[in-house]
């Protein structure tokens, strides 16, 4: 999977959700040398922007069909990538083969998010495919070291910054959210189910209501992937969506662990950081002894 | 402070905040024997309560007006009891004693809530009180032990209530809130600053509008004080609002931390839990090492 040497034969399965984060991967792989099969689900993937690759439209819960059609293809690797809210256990179709395998299924969505991760991964690998990660075959969309933008992060917000990871290793463990927001050295908000743009929208909601009293343009988004996740699924992910949010619950900036988090636009991002006076910064890893304060 | 023996023949200052508790530790300081003197914080204290007792109107700031009068009273011990949202700084009025303390209090309201309350204890008790803890003098607001109501927590439930204690614990070095909502094995909130009853709405708004689909009647609240908390101060509150919201975001029940919380209204809050079918716990301390899953 090295982003060296002569790329595979095979062409790259990729399942996708939805957001932009498909199609960037795609044309990476493809500017990489290599072919892609697009596997675009009901619901999530755009159908203006599959159109644009060789393609095959399938529904969550089609395990059957899908690797029917990804072995047609002549795929091995298969990427997931884009959002896909949990859907509720009614929703999905079921063909043959997902029912022969619906008691790991259910088992999975008994558990957390990361349960439900590595047990759908199992599943797919079960089918003789290996699961790759897309930050694997398209390392451009990971999130670099360093200040990002124009603006820098004051020692404040260094601080803020340390709380937040030491926060974020301590309930990685808990399969939570992936994303706090600290200000003044205070943890004012953890994400869990409501995801990051929501937790971003109930902050601007606290302050306009006078409930959270914080000095404008104060406080910092921090997101991290969790210690033991899965990279092949589901890291963190932050965008031009992202820094909209952060301005309205009137933050002064966003840390993201680097290259623990993917973006689909990262220079859109930074630019619109820029224009709002907010820093973006990628952070190295907390170090595991700095999981408690 | 034991409920037995002779009373103190000094009366308790009771500083007081919002809602019901502050006249339910008085009733039962003053069924016990001693006299008590209510120090009524503007824009908190219930004018329509405070008027039963002997009491004096001060403003969160006036430390030497409320020490001189408590003086005057011949108070030696001091408590505080009620809900007082943290006031941004540029509410406060000081007077000449706050004036001299006020370094000390502004790096109070530079930490998180724990370490403003830790240097609030300081500072009165370095005006000569002894700051005791509300349940302390009235432990009949503390949360019993044992299955409150008619409804039982089931197995799932009770594997629910151990996963947000273990949060609690690892979360609470970190001074955020003191209440989580875990469904099915999994964390589907956190408290933070919006509070336990912002917590609940938001996971009343996220099931109605579909984002997290849970089966009905399902996810269990859990509340706890953190683990090195000065329990003087701020132990978590429930009561019949806590349930209510609690109904409204489609839980099972809510477990306490026995010992740990106070209510105001116990038989209250237990009556309307039973009418609506969910249950109420008081659950002993999570051990040390259960600290993780």
């Amino acid at each position: 999977m090295s982003a060296g040497g002569a790329p595979p034969d095979d062409p790259l399965a990729i399942v996708c959700g939805a957001g932009n984060m498909p199609y960037r991967v795609a044309d990476a792989v493809i500017g990489r040398g290599r072919r892609v099969v697009l596997f675009a689900l009901v619901g999530w993937a755009d159908p203006a922007q599959v159109e644009r690759y060789r393609h095959h439209w399938a529904r969550f819960g089609q395990l059957g069909h899908l690797s029917r059609l990804a072995r047609q293809e002549g795929c091995r690797d298969v990427v997931f990538i884009g959002a896909v809210t949990r859907p509720a256990i009614t929703q999905l179709r079921f063909d043959l083969t997902t029912l022969m395998v619906l008691p790991r299924i259910i088992k999975a969505f008994a558990g957390g998010d990361d349960h439900l991760l590595t047990r759908v991964s199992r599943i797919i690998e079960g089918l003789g495919f290996r699961l790759v990660g897309a930050h694997e075959v398209a390392p451009e969309i990971l999130v670099p070291a360093g200040q990002l933008g124009r603006h820098a992060p004051t020692e404040r917000d260094r601080a803020d910054i340390a709380v937040g990871q030491a926060l974020l290793a301590a309930t990685g463990v808990f399969d939570i959210g992936q994303a706090v927001v600290v200000a003044a050295n205070r943890v004012i908000a953890v994400e869990a189910a409501e995801g990051t743009d929501g937790m971003l929208a109930r902050i601007a909601q606290l302050r306009s209501d006078g409930i959270l009293k914080l000095p404008a343009r104060s406080g910092v988004l921090v997101k991290a992937p969790k210690p033991a996740q899965d990279r092949r699924f589901d890291l963190p992910s932050v965008g031009a969506r992202t820094v909209e949010a952060a301005v309205a619950a009137g933050l002064a900036g966003i840390a993201v662990e680097a290259r623990g988090a993917v973006t689909a636009d990262l220079n859109e991002m930074v630019g619109q950081a820029d224009a709002a006076g907010l820093f973006v910064v990628g952070v190295p890893a907390s170090e595991p002894t700095r999981g408690q304060p």
